[in-house]
């Protein structure tokens, strides 16, 4: 006999019930094929104003042309710096992205790893007035937890960089670096002294995770095919479907930021991601359990209490 | 106070002192950094006379020449069916394996995983007189779950397909299917009755497992670094060194195949895999430990008694 989930932060409602209907559904699937997905930003945590890792590539950035000025003539860095939005969309976010990622290259696994965690241990919420580490989502570490507790292997599909997650997936999440799929960039193996090392490159390794690209990378990181999956963003529609085609109990999850007192509003507001439609509108014509944060959730972060 | 390792299948001898000296002093060692890897074909498991993973794939040749006759012309196929070397090596063996790879193209995962099952579960190996899942080494089995006793993640890093190797990681040595890499086959998202499916395809993910790739695809697919890795070949030399390069302690194990009685004696016959030596070299330069199946296991394969 398993006891009732613990989910003291969801309120009583339809979405609580869909959950305890799908976990106790699941008690009959083989326990290998007990899988769940999660994507991160907006999904785990709190994606906006910006999204964390875009504040840290902004911090590193800075740091880093403190002792080499003429990095900030370089016009994907001058637009970053000044935050001049025309600038950025001019450039175009990838361009803007692959330049910040290349701060980087040349730096072994362990050095980057460090980085980021000094970071998250040390950064802000520029509105939310807690540290970075406290804008995880109450609830869903508490649906993580109840998936475990029914012997869910637990993953996070990301759009993200995958190194940047998995040096705090653990601290954060509980979930192990090898369980983290993201974006990936590549390594070049180089020799120092005879000593074998890995070198970061500025190269993304294969695609970047978001849309389709998560269903198959997925699979090609995991081996094993999800029968939950929870997201925010028509990036992550592709992985709802493809959990939601398995055989047996499935169950995609839209966490819709539709509270913007307690954090933002704003998941149903456009279409984004090459999607027709806004993600909520996906969701409603495929039937996914859609979270409404401002109703369905007690309290939105660990910590802060459910009246503020 | 953690117990002695239980490895009744090694032979009391340096080998097997210098594992227990090493997984004593991996007790210093932060249990996140306990990271073991190890290559599949000739170090787990039987590699010889040909790889398992070959045998199946001619075993799949076969039955799909039953049905489509007239892929027995195609060059790749022709050679592989008639055994011919002289052919096989005029075509090589690259463009052979992408042949057979591509007979599974368009299948689902899960179909593929089912006919690897199957054909482990049923498939003899065709000089030891033994089922196939039996040619695993029993020491290595002991040595896997002696360091998992010391809280090691065990990892296999194979040059093989990816998938194939997932299909029997968990069965054969108790290891996750994300707890495996080697080389990937893409897959393609296709929507059949509006249902999103992923199905394989004939091209290769990023490189081949093999050699430096061995260390920088560890490195992208597990977001660990090992300070234990053994293997059996020049293909494994760089993650063997990998290993060795981490701090603190850390151990390289060469199986070196010098056991014509009871297995296949071949390990340090030549060099292989753009190598300039033989392997048995390599482990003396670079002082890996060196594995000596004849004189240092007590026994080779389960359920095989030891005077056989």
């Amino acid at each position: 006999m398993v006891r009732s989930p613990q989910l003291p932060s969801w309120r009583p409602g339809p979405t609580r019930d869909a959950i305890v209907d799908f976990l106790s559904r699941a008690d009959d699937v083989e326990p290998e094929r007990r899988v769940a997905v999660f994507d991160n930003d907006g999904t785990l945590w709190c994606e906006k104003p910006r999204y964390v890792q875009l504040d840290f590539l902004i911090h590193e950035l800075s740091a880093t042309v403190e002792t080499r000025p003429e990095l900030a003539a370089v016009a994907e860095y001058a637009a970053v710096l000044s935050d001049d939005r025309a600038s950025i969309a001019a450039i175009g976010l990838e361009r803007i992205a692959l330049a910040l990622v290349d701060l980087f290259t040349g730096l072994d696994p362990d050095t980057f790893d460090a980085r980021v965690r000094h970071f998250l241990a040390t950064a802000d919420h520029p509105a939310l007035g807690v540290p970075y580490r406290q804008t995880v989502y109450q609830p869903m570490l508490e649906l993580l937890d109840a998936l475990r507790a029914r012997d869910f292997g637990t993953y996070i599909v990301t759009g993200g960089g995958t190194e940047f997650v998995r040096a705090i997936s653990r601290g954060l999440y509980g979930v192990e670096p090898e369980g983290v799929v993201g974006t990936l960039v590549t390594y070049e193996v180089v020799r120092t002294d005879g000593r074998l090392r890995l070198v970061r490159t500025n190269r993304v390794h294969g695609e970047v995770n978001e849309g389709e690209a998560k269903a198959a990378n997925l699979q090609l990181a995991l081996g094993r095919r999800p029968i939950f999956a929870a997201g925010n963003s028509s990036g992550d529609a592709a992985m709802l479907e493809f959990a939601t085609a398995a055989d047996g109990p499935t169950m995609a999850m839209l966490i819709d930021h539709d509270d913007a007192e307690r954090e933002y509003a704003y998941a149903g507001e456009a279409a984004t991601f090459e999607a027709e439609e806004p993600i909520t509108a996906t969701a409603e014509r495929l039937g996914w359990t859609v979270v409404s944060m401002a109703r369905d959730w007690e309290r939105v972060f660990p910590g802060v209490p459910s009246d503020r």
